[in-house]
């Protein structure tokens, strides 16, 4: 008997919007926003729904929906069976649209809303086989997954002879792996400690809370007035003791002289990690701070427009970790050739999350890259920030600073139909 | 008496759409399109109106449309004055936009939008200023148009001290280049001989009559099969000769490795120049590229998102022509930036034009260039594309191979009424 086909007949798109701007929550030195989602949903003939969204930051909320309505030709009567058998032929008819491209090019909305899309059709096809994203991608053959990646613009770094290779390389323990992570869950960090709309005491307050809680990694906020940020960072060191990791996090707001200088400075604390310490697209700038710092990492990648510069990141050596986003690249496709590549480079993947649905999204890629790409947790982990996981049918479930593997199908972004109706923009109950 | 300011009162922005991808013109290696503009009019209460677009290739101009409505909050019920006076307030309230930025940053349709509306205030303040924009900008003190530029970001490139320095330097003989811009105009190129959608005949015609018409230079697409690319430019070589400059265009086609083996096949026919070798945001890959094809120069840029990659571009020496896009980038403002680099570099700038309403820009640009920041014309010359100038109330006027200098005030992307209505997508009737 034929299987039968899976036809996309419908898709919806919804512009759902958080009012957290006035609370001071994710605020930084160059953001204030209403944490959004332009999330997605495609329907199917035989029934399943698949659900992808990107995370945007309040206004231009409205541009990502818009572009994902652009985008919808390519995926609505196709069946799911043909998206799947020529991936690269899908990616680029979203990535590389002869028209729609221009706008781009692989950026910004339209690359964001590619990924929701994309994303959609990678849950559904994880739905259909009735298992976790994590775990339909650990499950999946070399040859398959290596299908998946435009390897366009990237080959002078990554071929598929060598993404095979890699893979095949880190096979061996991925039993022992499994069992691990089953058993111990995948390590996090969190974010809810330092954000710069947050007073002393709050900061303290919310550190002191984080180690009783039994986190050994935090983040701050940097990038404010450099005596503001030396002051808080002491307060935080002094909660959490020298054993813990502290990360800080500058969002892009300095010069690259200037994130030489401030790091000399802030290097008295320790820091893990220097994340965004200058403008996303300065590899070369990335490159010389990281020079210059050593050794604290430079980490950068939730603005990282694409593939293109994450290579370039990586052949700079501009970078110590990895943070790829779930939602400003083309999807599960393009993460793909990213984990691989840091994986060449033997660059530790961190993934940026918090917002609106990174924390779903992420889990699944980091434990991934655990069982079948880096084979190593070392120097690894997920962000966390406890904010809006209500919103979702499949929340994360984080305890004693670990991940634990969702155990439902899918990749976790499903919102509850209740809190899409009362967060849409701008005609829910919310915004009324 | 104090002067009354003059308030924005109100902004139109309109989806104007030109069929042209029946006909093959401009279509390439990557792109097929419909020519449209996001179009954009700011009106005040002294009566001024200022025109300002971002060129579109079709599907996605209703995304820069909208993103355009997002910014207006930025511009309606300021005053023209107050614009002017911080300008790089005004730049960021547009760019860095703390919920915006994060559909960006500074880049793609929030980049281009911001662009269109920068412009048009550009266009207003020359228009109220009774001059052309190239004898606005060419007239106006080296410290204002430094106080124009938003350094952040590329001060480890360019400072304002080495910006005003630059400007100072380039002062002598002005009066002498504005005689010689006034009698002779601006040299320029043509691109409508090669187009990958025409058949070798129509190319064979194009190329003759461009000869026949006076043009020195013109610019053929490659990244078709490498041996139609061989034939074709053996073609052009044939009946232009061999003293006039023949450039080619590979639209970012090509991966990195492969772009190198074209071009040892294609250097036979002597390229002045090789464009977009390989994808927009690969600083690295040009740079590989230029190192291994010279004495034929890399050129990039109208899809080089912002100034931080024309920073990098010019660091890594990896563009030996600098192909600034009027539209793609934060307008004028951040084009002067980018005209400063590359003179502190000594990289000629060659802008983008083509399209719809860039070579009605950018000629004003490349005067400007010349009259105040390079000094000089050697190795310049402005994009020309005859396509759709019928549509512009002051089309750019082109004789001989140059630009002839615009008389008549403003930045000449104002268009014709009647196109805007006529062109109008979906409801104009070129649509229906």
């Amino acid at each position: 008997m034929t299987p039968v086909p899976t036809t996309i007949t419908a898709m919806d798109v919804f512009d759902v919007r958080f009012p957290t701007a006035t609370a001071g929550d994710g605020s930084d030195a160059i953001n204030r926003g209403d944490y959004s989602a332009t999330y997605v949903e495609v329907r199917t003939d035989t029934g399943p729904v698949g659900s992808g969204l990107t995370f945007t930051n309040g206004r231009g909320n409205e541009l990502t929906c818009a572009a994902v309505r652009a985008l919808a030709r390519h995926v609505l009567g196709r069946t799911v069976e043909d998206l799947a058998a020529d991936q690269v032929t899908f990616w680029r008819s979203l990535t590389a649209d002869a028209q729609l491209r221009w706008v781009g090019p692989e950026k910004g909305v339209i690359h964001m809303a590619s990924g929701a899309l994309i994303n959609a059709i990678w849950d559904l096809r994880a739905r259909m086989a009735d298992k976790p994203m994590w775990r339909f991608l650990a499950e999946m053959p070399a040859e398959e997954l290596v299908a998946s990646i435009d390897f366009r613009h990237i080959t002078d770094e990554l071929t598929p002879a060598e993404a095979l290779d890699l893979l095949a390389k880190a096979q061996p323990g991925y039993a022992e792996r499994l069992a691990v992570l089953q058993t111990e869950g995948y390590p996090a960090y969190t974010t809810s400690v330092g954000w710069l709309g947050y007073p002393d005491q709050k900061v303290r307050m919310l550190t002191q809370r984080a180690r009783d809680d039994g986190w050994g990694a935090v983040k701050m906020k940097v990038g404010g007035p450099i005596e503001d940020d030396v002051r808080r960072a002491g307060l935080i060191r002094e909660i959490i003791g020298d054993d813990a990791l502290l990360m800080m996090d500058a969002n892009q707001v300095w010069d690259v002289d200037v994130a030489i200088a401030s790091m000399r400075r802030l290097a008295a604390f320790d820091p893990y990690w220097i994340e965004e310490p200058t403008h996303a697209d300065d590899v070369l700038g990335h490159a010389r701070i990281a020079r210059a710092v050593a050794p604290i990492n430079v980490a950068t990648g939730e603005a990282a427009a694409n593939r293109v510069i994450f290579k370039q990141l990586f052949q700079a050596e501009a970078i110590g970790i990895c943070q790829v986003d779930s939602c400003r690249i083309g999807g599960v496709n393009e993460v793909l050739a990213v984990l691989l590549m840091a994986a060449k480079r033997g660059v530790p993947v961190c993934p940026h999350a918090g917002g609106v649905g990174l924390c779903e999204y992420v889990q699944h890629l980091s434990m991934f890259d655990y069982l079948r790409v880096s084979g190593s947790m070392a120097g690894r982990m997920v962000e966390y920030v406890d904010h809006l996981h209500e919103h979702f049918v499949d929340p994360v479930v984080v305890a004693g600073g670990r991940y634990r593997p969702p155990a439902r199908p899918g990749y976790s972004v499903a919102m509850k139909p209740g809190s899409v109706a009362d967060y849409s923009f701008p005609e829910g109950p919310a915004w009324r």
